[in-house]
């Protein structure tokens, strides 16, 4: 058996032949940090391209519907824009550009001669996250061991996706073994932050977070199970969605823990237009999953529910907004996020934009109401306890994680957090009370970190978004401003007293305003377990609230 | 701390004191097998209270809606027959008449003031399984420790029911522990099969169903996590049904295996009226359970899957008939059933009872057809892996069960289980090609066990039902016939080379038609995952075709 650093250089031989060699660029010096701007001025991609590739989802699904613009046109722009983005900030893993552009032709043919569309999804590229098996190409997930393992068949999301007419080009860069928030693997090396690459574009799905933020990929495929979908979506600024359990199939997929049936992975739409979440979602769940993975739910797309019919019809919403979390206090530009957002709320709900922004906002802010985020650090030790129960077995490699328990002591584990499920709910139920609206809090808005952005390897602190998991919450990410120095100075005067620990000092005093500056700072919205209709369409409120008031 | 045996003493005196004194009847002489005749012979039941107790649930409910009954009269029916049956055959735990009678004449006085009734199951009486909490009751499940444990506050399912205006009145008999399919523990000790009380009603919700086949209840709540509902409602000749995981609350009942993540326990209704199933299942999820149980699933009731919306409306279904299960061949009765249902299928399908019976019914002989029950084997010993794998340290007490195992190795069982759904999935979507239908077959039908109620002590084989737990199913049971000696002959000839095993052959060499005689004979009907509508209504549909064949 070769050395493994032979492995690894065949492999990187096999990606680099995949790349069409006349759209290989020379990327500007290291020291540009933000490489945001490359892909449009680097020459390789034509007006049409560059128009191509800054356009929603909802609008190039229409415009190749109407045969405007063709598949293959698309494909080749997104293409050529993914591999000038994989040469600034390495997010690709496998690259199959000749199999989508023969797809793409297909279903350009097909709607030529029939005059409709496959499905809801005809001619959209889309990338997919190195766990979704395609027949006929490797699935390392950054483990040099699995370099070589060809695909027999598709992961059922990527027939689901192929049958909905999407065209898979690229898959993308993750930490070896996932269970990490960056992304870096010895088969794949490091990927960046395209708003400045001293930084990470978090993980584990980095790599589609990298990819998306410099429009190399419309739609992208990440996956979650603490985090991983929301943190690269808030590092590199754009739309993502953690949903709950099962609504999104992930039979046939690469994984980690796999066997663990408590916290689980799910998939989500990760995306730099807003349309993208509501689009992939009722694409997928109108394929009806549950006839092809046992685990995915038999809960059909509820138009009603996108309605807000369970929360008044939007007309009279109460979203909460959680400050910090108990345990860590976000750095300064995270709160300013929170504060645009509140006052864009209220704005939007007190002016009353009839047309544009139609809903009558209520704000709680449970900080100032006396109310606490319960139990958040102890549901991240239970999600590391649960992971960890057998997780030394699973990398099979030395780890820092205890070894593994019992499974009755993961029972104990699993139990503890069944009751604390029960306390949340509860707790957010008994926000009916506080609300004047005759219902519990509608959503919560709290940060997806406490951070921008960090430099690579600073990524200490994911419990912002692992509590959810937990949970099982769906929650979206949405971006709001970017790091500004003079906006977002350090507030020495606050400086120690006001921290729970010495971790949280830590984490604050790595703040540094000139260091993350440019870095995007997004939030995340909360709903409730399943909810999924009314967290794309409470996202798209806020979303709304935010612009009307830029 | 005083002997175990003055605790049960005491809480036997308690239990006792608990029972109206002139309710107390003499029983028949034990060597009278079938005491189903007693409670309408022994004098204690008026004219009227016999005909309530005879009435259907859908009947019931109108007449409480009405005022034609009230809720103190229904319930002071039931409460009597419930208590001559558990002088019969020792069903009951907790008795609590007099809250019961409180609680129907505040439905009554609500009803006589307002007019309307408090929710969908207005005044019906319902008997609860020694599980579902009820503040200031004790809940033993059968462990002498938990004698003297008083409940804070109820179960979320017990909320939910007094919500819907039912009225509980009476809990019933389990085996300690609950993981075992007959009912007899050290603190109630054994109940017995009023069909025949030489032979175990089956477990773990012995107490309720033996107590519904005496009519003492119109409907009870079983909970089921290898078969527990329906092995009961099997041996007593009942309607049951278990729904999928979270269609029904769980949170705040006792348990064991608490914090056991894989293959849950499931409460579901039990009931000698088909109607029971509808009323309960439809009254349960419309209270939105989800707000209230963690793990309750998002699903509304889907009035459209009722009515076989994904089955072709009901005009064209295929049913197949799973005759044996390739481990253990079902005693002669039961092969009986299998056909009697086939020819009642065929014969309301042929005939075409326009009204009656509206629907052009396939079938298919799966055996006949190839087909195979896959891997039914294999799935049962990963149910006993995964209840085992902390079950030790669990029970806290010497079991005949392998010791724990680690996570780790939980982790692979889970891992091959869900391999398995997944490959049970595309197995069952293969029969679309066979069906003539263009779908895959709509549900099996199939033993409940490959035995009617044996004798005490000899339930030995539950993977008929288990299997569908694993596979995470509804199912319900329907009654078919009785044992009949002289129809259900030992079948010599064939034994024994036409056994799997030595298992088997044991198995059927138990089936003596004399010891069995007048056991109830009933079948399961199988559906797709959280698919409880269209089961419920398919098997109503089963049930019509029989009643027109007799």
């Amino acid at each position: 058996m070769p050395h493994w650093t032979t492995l690894v250089a065949e492999k990187k031989q096999r990606q680099l032949k995949s790349i069409p060699q006349e759209w290989l660029v020379t990327p500007p010096p290291l020291s540009t940090l933000d490489v945001t701007g490359f892909p449009e001025s680097c020459g390789l991609l034509s007006a049409r391209e560059i128009e191509i590739t800054n356009t929603s989802v909802d609008v190039l699904l229409k415009r190749l519907a109407s045969a405007e613009w063709t598949a293959v046109d698309i494909t080749t722009a997104f293409s050529k824009r993914a591999i000038v983005a994989h040469q600034l900030v390495n997010c690709l893993t496998e690259i199959f550009i000749d199999r989508a552009l023969a797809r793409a032709a297909e279903l350009d043919d097909y709607l030529k001669k029939t005059g409709k569309v496959v499905g809801p999804l005809h001619g959209l590229p889309i990338s997919l996250k190195d766990q979704l098996c395609i027949e006929g190409l490797e699935t390392t997930m950054g483990y040099v061991s699995w370099i070589g393992q060809y695909a027999e068949k598709n992961a059922v999301l990527v027939d689901v996706l192929i049958e909905c007419g999407a065209v898979p080009f690229v898959r993308t860069n993750i930490p070896q073994a996932l269970m990490w928030p960056e992304s870096f693997n010895s088969v794949f090396g490091r990927t960046t932050n395209p708003h400045n690459v001293s930084l990470t574009p978090g993980g584990s799905s980095g790599g589609e977070g990298a990819l998306i933020a410099l429009k190399g990929s419309p739609l992208g495929v990440g996956s979650d199970i603490g985090g991983s979908v929301r943190i690269p979506s808030a590092f590199c600024g754009i739309y993502g969605l953690r949903p709950s359990y099962g609504r999104v199939p992930y039979c046939g997929a690469r994984n980690s823990l796999e066997g663990q049936d408590s916290i689980l992975s799910v998939f989500g739409p990760m995306t730099n237009s807003l349309s993208g979440l509501k689009v992939f979602m009722k694409a997928v769940v109108d394929s009806k999953p549950w006839l092809k993975d046992p685990l995915a739910v038999r809960k059909k797309w509820d138009e009603d529910e996108y309605e807000l019919a369970d929360h008044g019809s939007g007309k009279d919403l109460c979203f909460a907004i959680m400050w910090d979390d108990g345990v860590v206090v976000p750095h300064p530009p995270i709160r300013r996020s929170l504060e645009m957002t509140k006052a864009a709320l209220q704005k939007a709900g007190h002016k009353g934009f009839s047309r544009l922004f139609p809903y009558r906002v209520v704000l709680i802010e449970w900080a100032v109401v006396d109310w606490k985020p319960i139990q958040h650090k102890l549901l991240g030790e239970i999600a590391w306890d649960i992971w960890n129960a057998g997780s030394a077995e699973d990398f099979l490699i030395t780890t820092s994680v205890t070894g593994g328990i019992t499974a009755y002591q993961l029972w104990q584990v699993q139990k503890l957090r069944q009751n604390i499920r029960k306390e949340y709910m509860d707790h957010w139920n008994a926000t009916a009370s506080e609300t004047g609206t005759g219902r519990a809090v509608d959503a919560i808005i709290c940060p997806a970190a406490p951070f921008a952005a960090p430099p690579h390897g600073k990524n200490r602190y994911t419990n912002y978004t692992t509590v959810w998991n937990v949970l099982d919450y769906p929650a979206t990410v949405f971006p709001v401003t970017t790091v500004d120095p003079t906006l977002d100075a350090r507030d020495e005067k606050d400086l120690p007293h006001r921290f729970y620990d010495q971790f949280d000092q830590d984490i604050y005093e790595m703040y540094d305003p000139e260091k993350f500056k440019n870095a995007p700072v997004c939030l995340q919205l909360v709903g409730r377990t399943l909810e999924e209709e009314a967290v794309i369409k409470m996202t798209e409120i806020v979303d709304a609230a935010l612009a009307a008031a830029k």
